[in-house]
């Protein structure tokens, strides 16, 4: 009988999640009924947003329940179909929790096309984090041609969409980002106006400095001291797009909320939320455009898979939370 | 020699502002040159927003000059014209600054209509606090009939326009406000739905029972837990307009930020500052509208016309910042 390996959520967690927040379950593969398929999960989906599943409270989404398997974006292989639309050997993403074997209906699960971009890609710019950047800068944020995009987090899974959009609809585009190597890459690999390193110097002076303009189009991934230095930076009629606030995730001390948010009112500018799962209707047309941007070479995806499979889940899961993931975070089962 | 008595900012303040902040002096009532008129105060308008002008920086218009007469809008009557449009006995508003006697080219003033309001009105209802109501709401808030409006400082210039608006609009309309007496007034002569008192409890719980659909406008004049309280009581797509934040204005321990502004995401939701100067082009339409409804009985306008003159300056706007005003606070000259 083979098993499936499942992690559990066992507390929630106070500050950064540690092992004793999950716990380790094994089951036997369950058999897909009538309309259902069964997936073997070859690459779990590591994500900011995860954080805030794990927390109580009315949020965009319910918190994962303790003793749930944890919640997560996967891609794998078909290995039984009882659904019509979906053969064995397909291969498939979708939400598919932190576990080796996912039961469908089919909800959400789409077949990909692993023929020109790897399966690691449908979990990064082609799936959740390039909808959202797709979205978040051009339906929220509406970048008009010349105007300065700044994006935080620019070398993570959003961001690094985010900088190459802005670059593709003729914007000026800086990215804020952590080391030397990041910041290479975002003006090196991604082609990106400027990029800032938050960890050798003042994000304040850098944006100063790389933003003589003021900033038309602030993307925001981070929270806390990195939204108060883009506040301080606002071009007239501004648009901050509140995507995530990564450094506050884990913060015991309560949140911080940006003292300077009356930059708001001195540059009559604007700061809204957004949460990708509104736009479901339209990630076809997302996705197809950003393929195209890919084949055409305008698009970099990069994805940092991590080996281990589940039992390596919660200290990966902690790469993103110190920075150290570079590309979208991806755990290989 | 008639002489000018006039208040001229002698320092910075640091938390409220106190009479060392403020120099008197006196001068010879200066002649109108050519195109120019000479206008005697008659009243001077009191605001939140002088607090902001008294500080150093950058912001939506420039600081007033250490040894620079006040800055204040006011009314009065026309003594001395060598201006085309005006003649001497015109009844006019302007910005006249804290002093007895203006000189002025006749930019920004206007000719006013006491036969059916008082003069103070056109510092109130039918001046710059009426119009930011009027522009803040209807331009950034849309509301739509219906939806909740809740307003900070409800009670005061630009509050009770904005309440009284929303329910000309066809808005349930949700007043913060400090006292019983004030909340009586809300409900009361101003017909709004409710009223929060900030000073007799939690106005968190207050949001609650008053909201029971979430707040789908909210208009802030207060910031700080105020407008915590309001992000966290949003409904979805919620607008919060962002015209001032009198409950920080005198911090010494510097602005406290909204520490739930991630409430936006959930909510998918927007904060959109504003600046009622960019919509002079307008002023006329909605002084046009606003005059009609006043006149019409659906738009009640509040003055707190304080006595004293000049010399009582310093004293009179604390009680902005005191909440001691009752309706739009006004100096009588």
């Amino acid at each position: 009988m083979t098993m499936n390996r499942q992690v559990r959520l066992a507390a929630r967690p106070v500050g950064l999640p540690t092992r004793a927040n999950w716990s380790f379950t094994e089951e036997a593969v369950p058999q897909p009924g009538e309309g259902e398929l069964l997936v073997k999960v070859s690459h779990i989906s590591l994500d900011p947003a995860m954080r805030g599943w794990m927390n109580e409270g009315r949020s965009y989404i319910r918190p994962v329940a303790i003793g749930e398997v944890m919640r997560a974006g996967g891609a794998g292989r078909v290995v039984q179909s009882k659904h019509p639309a979906f053969r064995e050997g397909d291969e498939v993403a979708g939400n598919f929790s932190v576990q080796e074997y996912a039961i469908s209906d089919g909800k959400g699960v789409r077949k990909v096309d692993t023929r020109r971009v790897p399966i690691t890609t449908y979990l990064g710019t082609l799936g959740m984090p390039g909808m959202t950047a797709y979205f978040g800068l051009l339906d929220i944020g509406k970048p008009l041609p010349g105007e300065t995009v700044v994006v935080s987090g620019a070398a993570g899974a959003v961001g690094a969409a985010v900088g190459q959009i802005a670059k593709i609809k003729g914007c000026r585009a800086v990215g804020i980002a952590g080391g030397a190597q990041k910041c290479a890459y975002l003006t090196g690999t991604l082609g990106l106006d400027a990029a800032i390193d938050y960890k050798g110097g003042d994000v304040k002076d850098g944006l100063k400095r790389a933003c003589p303009d003021g900033i038309h189009v602030f993307f925001d991934n981070v929270g806390g001291e990195t939204l108060e230095a883009a506040l301080a930076r606002l071009a007239m009629r501004a648009r901050i797009v509140i995507c995530g606030a990564i450094s506050q995730y884990n913060s015991t001390a309560g949140v911080k909320g940006p003292a300077n948010y009356m930059s708001l009112l001195v540059n009559r500018a604007s700061m809204t939320g957004m949460v990708v799962f509104d736009y479901a209707d339209r990630y076809a047309e997302a996705g197809a455009e950003m393929a195209k941007w890919i084949a055409e070479g305008r698009l970099a995806a990069k994805e940092d898979v991590v080996a281990g499979g589940i039992d390596a889940f919660p200290e990966t899961l902690l790469k993103l939370f110190k920075g150290e993931n570079f590309g979208k975070l991806v755990l290989a089962v």
